[in-house]
């Protein structure tokens, strides 16, 4: 595809985004030029996104140009890095103008909604895989990592877990949702929200934060290990929707992927701040779910204690 | 490969490279952290290799690591840039322990050679394919691009070009080498050295540069576009190896890719710099193969002049 690269990169990907005064140079040399703002470290996060994996094979094109930016956008959100560009390199089995096209339309409207350049990037011929590389900037010493919860901290969710999961289900007919519930589960899946409203607060009181991509109890248990502490969390405290409480369906929260809403840890003394947020910010409310313990790592569901280190119960998805 | 994928990471990629002092973060966390030093800008590329496409299916894992790391340190030579650190994406269809150890020493080896970090990736499974997205550094307004070429330039090439090409087509049984020239063939395709030792030249002298992976005839038609002017150049002062003058193969170094030399422009008045490089750096050879001029794109070979823009001859490789 040598040829068609250029053609391709002029055509559909030269103008997306603001070209930031930070940015140089763009697309369309050996390499972009950026400038990176005194004051400020880069946070920088890649992943890839492969058909089949990560998206079923029919999934709209403009919807996994969106995705593909949006879970990247959401490790920018877990470390508390405002956005600043990216860079694309696809990977794609033949020339397809329809398809690039549409593609290139959930490119731009998510570098619009998130106000991001793209900056450079590389196109080739194979089975179809987009890989993401995001930058964004925080404040020195302003990052939020996994590694600094401690015991006595809440345990934090925004959002409603397990409906990207659901998504899923639906589309692969494993599952009957009321009607109310299809639109929001199939937007969770195709056009996650990254969370980078929370940013602000993060910096200001959380302890450790990380985006939920493989399912809360995985993601939690990567807080807890590289924070050297436990975890106690409460089932019936997770926020999931209607259809997931009554059906006791938390496989959905605790095991399945995609979400991208973020966990955080935040010392007790900031529970005011917390309150003042949720009343602030509905659509962004952190729910409380758990504290951060010494050790152990245990999900309290009605009477039982579930120890998540050695359950099985809840690994459906993995 | 959700759960594989931490174990990959920890295992083969968490210690790849010195952690510089300007690596807060690195590997393990939802994104990296670094800082940029102050008075210097970013410079950022990203490349995907995908097996089959640029690589030959059996190619040993730690070329296809080095090579992938290496084509991207030649978009950073070609922009005047010393490397910083790099992410790493990995797409494998299965974890196969023998195949990552090896890939991991590839890539251990160039980032020992080029003094770079690992700082983050993510691996999944799907086809083969690896995506390096790397920085470097430069003082502030000394990056060099494909844009300032002006009429009068001398059009510089390092190295010799067609090895890369012609390595490809030994290793497909197509040609028949003198002994002699297999191992410098094979190395140049499988080994690739980008040319950070002409940053400092670069950043001194060069109008315009570029690394050749795509064939010395396409990527000075890049310069030429960037920088709105023409070229006349000299077949005979292609440097190419004594198979490729004897037999007139120039397409190999004009049409064939993979030989991450760079091309360069530098205005005539600094004659006696490039000498003097040529006598400092007998390894790194810059040949003045033509000028630049005020438009058209020619080619003299013999008592011919071939019309490069419109030429079918070299197009071999396309």
């Amino acid at each position: 595809m040598a040829h068609d690269e250029f053609a391709i990169i002029d055509q559909y990907f030269a103008d997306i985004g603001d070209s930031a005064d930070s940015v140089l140079l763009g697309v369309g040399d050996d390499a972009a030029v950026v400038n990176v703002a005194p004051g400020h470290q880069l946070i920088i996060s890649m992943d890839t996104l492969v058909e089949g994996v990560h998206f079923p094979v029919d999934t709209d094109p403009a919807d996994i140009a969106y995705k593909s930016v949006a879970v990247n956008l959401s490790d920018l959100a877990a470390m508390a890095a405002d956005p600043a560009w990216f860079l694309l390199s696809l990977t794609l089995p033949k020339s397809d103008p329809q398809w690039l096209s549409q593609f290139a339309t959930g490119l731009r409207q998510i570098a619009n909604d998130f106000n991001l350049s793209l900056i450079g990037g590389d196109t080739c011929r194979g089975a179809l895989s987009i890989t993401i590389q995001i930058a964004g900037l925080v404040p020195v010493g302003q990052f939020v990592t996994r590694q600094r919860a401690r015991p006595g901290d809440l345990i934090l969710v925004s959002g409603e877990l397990g409906n990207a999961g659901l998504g899923l289900a639906l589309k692969q007919g494993q599952v009957d949702l009321p009607q109310d519930l299809h639109r929001r589960c199939l937007m969770a899946l195709n056009r996650p929200q990254p969370r980078l409203e929370l940013v602000p607060f993060l910096r200001a009181f959380a302890s450790a934060a990380i985006d939920i991509s493989d399912g809360l109890q995985g993601d939690l248990a990567h807080v807890l290990k590289a924070s050297h502490c436990g975890a106690r969390i409460l089932r019936d405290s997770i926020p999931v929707n209607a259809w997931i409480a009554q059906q006791q369906a938390y496989q959905y929260a605790l095991g399945a992927g995609d979400d991208y809403e973020i966990c955080c840890c935040v010392p007790a003394r900031h529970q005011p701040e917390i309150s003042a947020w949720n009343k602030a910010h509905p659509e962004c409310r952190l729910a409380a779910i758990g504290e951060i313990t010494e050790s152990g790592y245990f999900l309290r569901d009605g009477e039982s204690l579930i120890d998540l280190d050695n359950a099985q119960g809840y690994r459906h998805f993995d």
